[in-house]
C-alpha cells in the first residue's frame, strides 16, 4: 500500500516523448490554429490546489528538472537537464479532480486567477532554469508550454511514456 | 489544499484520446513488432501497489469504466460505456513512483507476480464489462491492452487528454 501524503498543494504528472505537439492557440475564422512542439523530452502536466503559494514552485521547478527520468541513448535515466531535452509544460487543471460517483469534483483546485499566477511563474521558473544550464543552453533545447484555459489538444510520440506523478 | 488518502492499493490515470497506438510485442530478429491500436476512447494506465487484492478489482472496473470523462461531439461528458468508446490499458508501474531527491523509489508497489495477476484481471473484467453493455456491443467498441512488463511504446492522438486521476 502507498501512505497517502497530509497536504497536496501541487501534482505534477511527468511523461516521457520522443516529439509532442501542442495546440496553444485554437482555429479562429481564417486564422489556423496555433501549435507548439518539442522534440525529444520531458512533459509536465501540472495542477495547482488552493493554498499552494509561489514559494512553492522553486522547489517544484528543481525537483522536476532534476529527477532521473529520461533514459539515454544507452538505457540509463538521468535528468532532463542532463539529457538535455525540451520541456513542455501542460496546464492540467482537470489532475485535481476527486471522483465522487460517476461524476469528478474539483473542490481542492486553486481558483482561475491563482492557479493562471502560479502557472505562470511556474513556466517562467522553468525557461530561466533551462536558460541558465550551459549544457541546455549548447544543445538549444528549450521550454514550450499550453495556454492556461485552452483545450490541452495534445499529440504525444513515445518510447515508453514511464509515467511519474510527483505531488508538492 | 487536497487531503491525502491514507491507503492507496492501487493508482489509475485517465486519459481521452481520438486514435492511440501501442506495442504489445517488440521487434524480435525478423519478426516486426506487434500493436494494438484504439479509435475515440478511454486510456487508463493502471498500477497497483502491495496489498491490493483482486476483490478491488469489481470496485475499480465500475468506478473507472461509468465515469463521465468522455466528451461526447457537443461536448457534454458520459462514460466511456455511454459514449460508446474503446478502452485502452496500459500497465504503468512507474505510477507508483515516491520522489526521492533526484530518484524514484518504488517500495510501495505490489510484487510482479501480484502484479501481473491484478492486472490480468483488471483486463479481463474490464473486457466482460464491454462486452455485456449492449451500446458497446452493437457499437463494436473493444478493450486493448499492453504487454506487462514490456516497454509500452504509445503514441496517443487527442482533442485534450482531460487527464485525471483516480486511487483506490
Amino acid at each position: 500500500m502507498a501512505d497517502g501524503s497530509s497536504t497536496v498543494h501541487a501534482r505534477a504528472l511527468l511523461q516521457q516523448c520522443l516529439h509532442a505537439h501542442l495546440q496553444v492557440r485554437p482555429a479562429d475564422g481564417d486564422a489556423a490554429a496555433q501549435w507548439v512542439e518539442i522534440q525529444r523530452g520531458l512533459v509536465i502536466y501540472v495542477c495547482f490546489f488552493k493554498g499552494a503559494e509561489k514559494e512553492l514552485l522553486p522547489k517544484m521547478v528543481n525537483t522536476l528538472l532534476n529527477v532521473k527520468l529520461s533514459e539515454t541513448e544507452n538505457g540509463k535515466h538521468v535528468s532532463i537537464l542532463d539529457l538535455p531535452g525540451d520541456v513542455l509544460i501542460i496546464p492540467q487543471a482537470t489532475l485535481g479532480g476527486r471522483v465522487k460517483g460517476k461524476n469528478m469534483q474539483y473542490h481542492a483546485n486553486s481558483g482561475k486567477e491563482e492557479g493562471l499566477e502560479l502557472y505562470s511563474q511556474f513556466v517562467s521558473l522553468c525557461e530561466k532554469a533551462l536558460a541558465a544550464n550551459s549544457k541546455c543552453a549548447e544543445a538549444g533545447v528549450a521550454v514550450a508550454h499550453g495556454t492556461y484555459g485552452n483545450r490541452q489538444v495534445l499529440k504525444l510520440d513515445t518510447n515508453g511514456p514511464y509515467t511519474h506523478l510527483i505531488e508538492f
